[in-house]
């Protein structure tokens, strides 16, 4: 007997592509403090929607700024009459990147590691792989977990991201309203880490550092490790001290960190760091790339890589930088930017489907009070429900789309790149990105 | 307005697993010489059907021994009301794999490295992914490349693979016809690739080695490069030399030689040899599970990893291995044992995907007079071409599969594990395994 007898016909759907609508916008973003400066009251992001000739769309989330908005445009143009399924072959397209206004520079407010062309045109692809995987899944009727295989885990497990931040960003300019208060000592930390834990039941905390002199970031983790016991905890300063002062800080958090994150910058330094102390050494500045691996393994410069599908290049090299690191014996969690409800179910499907992972993930979205979903994403105990609907599981909702977009439109430019020092430069007028090593 | 309003419905289709078939088989196999011993006149391999509830059979292909065919059952057994689309999961089954009957053991007929429970596990686990992966395909109307994210080739190279061999098997063995002839010294071998080549346009010559002293198969190769001035040219004694000879022979043939595979046994010896010659190291011996990449690649033992979806586990592992290997500068190739059309069908599919794929790939098919396909997969100038037809795009002749399961059935044990020195004994009683390093 010959089975196709017996099978129901295939499916047929048409996953051409028939349109790409790609929707800057703003996004309210509160005075959150890192070693660059501050973030600026509205945040830009990209949405991306990717329609097929059956009406199914796909949705993705990547960085607004405007060579990334500029370059989304080129790839969008190219994009009608191919297939979501052809998401490799998509990669495989010749964008236009200009090499020289990237290359070598440091990451104004991302704070993920040097800037290159190949960094860019990931960052962009990814949020297009991350639609076209929702335009499948909703097309069949599969989770986007499904996808990449299949989740190993119903929910995925974030840590509390805190910040020093300041009470409102700096009078006169224009924010939505703040009602998270001020945290700027070791009391307004733990208060932050109580309340988030209240609202949101994270069970591990990240303090993002790097504000202040490490004598007084010492002072709040250690605060931290009395208010919760046995947490894990964790401290990222990104790359804001020498070797000598991240040893000094490794030794005096010793007993209390799950790891130290970027304490300094650069794979050597970094390095120099992993072979003095026994504090694992957690990395998103020194480990962005494919290329930045071989070197920072082989050297054991890190313990746990914190992936992020923006810039990594979208899920499934995501899942591929998680099998690297299974095979080095590096552990893998996921690092964040600002980010909305897209992104935040997309790093969930991944996470979910990742079998060594070991650390809970980080993420701003606890921090986001608007996004563009019809309905939030709800954090339980800390953890996120792995969707096992269609696609991403998240639906658009269109006139918060259209307002956030407006938002951006309206804007005069100021803000249409994310600009921490600038947005400094409006509380402390002689703000210059610091040299680092800071301390 | 919500894009719900202008969606097709969601396919829903009833991805539950049904039933497991499993079909050993045998299959001949003519008398191909390595360092071992001689190809057996019959080969196991076992035939899986994984069938949904809506009647969507997917088929996969691995290795039949004992071993793997008792370890498929356990699994087949735990499958059926599970989602083919829950491929991690699977592979995170507890299987009763008896570490003592394969840690460190090297395999009998293989010669793919050594033996472990995990390689044993993945080796079985690679054909239910692959006809998890089919019967998606075919559900959805996908071809399994799509499901992997799409092919960037439409057609994959495959080399010819050279094997010194006699023109039949032993006398009073039972076997089936042979159209081969023997090959057995330079003029033979060069015979042999001029009819693969005739026959399947191959581009690429490999020689399988470790069978005569290293001096008769370096004037083979510089036979074959006479014969085919320009075309790359391997040869693969299979671990059977010393570091020295290594050196020796990849001296001696490093301006024709594309590669070396696998001269000498071991990493550490591999690591000696690559660090004191020019030519390219390819293994399938020395890094053969991700726990051996970090050595082998810290130590630069290899050059080239010649990956194998059937015991890296899979076509996702295979891409996750490729993606390592591009990460360290590694090249990437695809090994083979003796397979049928099913395999070449999901080995083409992979390989099909992966960017860095700058090898032509090996293949048994060419040797295999038998196969459980309706059509035979076809090489057009040494290439297969990459289907886009649902699922692997191919169809189980069950005639031919009862025949081939017939005769494992009516074999008296044994044949049902492969044993290339059992084999050699029919010919040569007192033949034993060599020990290596043979020269």
């Amino acid at each position: 007997m010959d089975e196709r007898l017996t099978w129901e016909p295939p499916v047929t759907r048409d996953l051409t592509i028939s349109e790409v609508r790609l929707t800057p916008i703003l996004v309210a973003d509160p005075p959150l403090l890192n070693t660059q400066g501050v973030h600026q009251p509205y945040t830009p992001r990209l949405i991306v929607e990717i329609v097929t000739a059956d009406g199914v769309t796909g949705l993705g989330e990547t960085y607004g700024d405007t060579g990334y908005l500029d370059l989304a445009r080129s790839l969008a143009a190219r994009l009608p009459g191919r297939s979501v399924t052809d998401v490799n072959g998509m990669f495989a397209i010749d964008l236009p990147v200009d090499e020289s206004q990237v290359a070598g520079a440091v990451d104004a407010g991302g704070l993920r590691g040097v800037q290159s062309a190949g960094k860019l045109r990931l960052s962009v692809l990814s949020a297009f792989e991350v639609a076209c995987l929702d335009a499948q899944g909703r097309a069949f009727g599969l989770p986007v977990h499904a996808l990449l295989g299949g989740k190993v885990r119903d929910a995925v497990e974030y840590s509390a991201y805190l910040f020093y931040k300041w009470a409102r960003h700096p009078a006169g300019v224009p924010a939505e309203p703040d009602r998270w208060g001020a945290a700027l000592d070791p009391a307004g930390i733990v208060a932050q880490a109580r309340e988030l834990r209240r609202r949101h039941g994270f069970g591990s905390f990240k303090l993002k550092g790097g504000v202040f002199p490490p004598g007084e970031e010492v002072a709040a983790v250690r605060a931290l490790a009395e208010a919760f016991p046995g947490h894990p905890l964790r401290l990222d300063p990104n790359g804001a001290w020498s070797v000598a002062t991240s040893l000094k800080v490794a030794e005096e958090l010793g007993d209390v960190l799950e790891y130290l994150e970027d304490p300094t910058l650069g794979t050597p330094a970094m390095a120099e760091v992993s072979a003095a102390t026994r504090v694992p050494l957690a990395t998103n500045m020194c480990v962005t790339t494919f290329g930045e691996i071989a070197e920072a393994f082989t050297k054991d410069a890190v313990q746990i890589v914190l992936s992020d599908h923006h810039y990594w290049g979208g899920l499934r090299n995501t899942r591929h930088l998680a099998a690297i690191c299974a095979a080095f014996g590096v552990g893998v969690s996921m690092h964040s930017n600002t980010h909305l409800g897209i992104s935040l179910a997309a790093m969930t499907h991944v996470a979910s489907t990742v079998p060594d992972l070991h650390h809970a993930c980080d993420s701003h979205y606890p921090w986001q009070s608007e996004d563009v979903l019809t309905e939030r994403l709800t954090f339980t105990g800390g953890s996120v429900t792995v969707s096992d609907a269609p696609g991403l599981g998240v639906e658009l909702d269109r006139d918060e789309l259209a307002r956030l977009h407006r938002r951006w439109a309206d804007d005069d430019g100021s803000l249409r790149d994310r600009d921490d020092a600038a947005a400094m430069r409006a509380a402390e007028p002689g703000w210059r990105t610091p040299v680092m090593p800071r301390w």
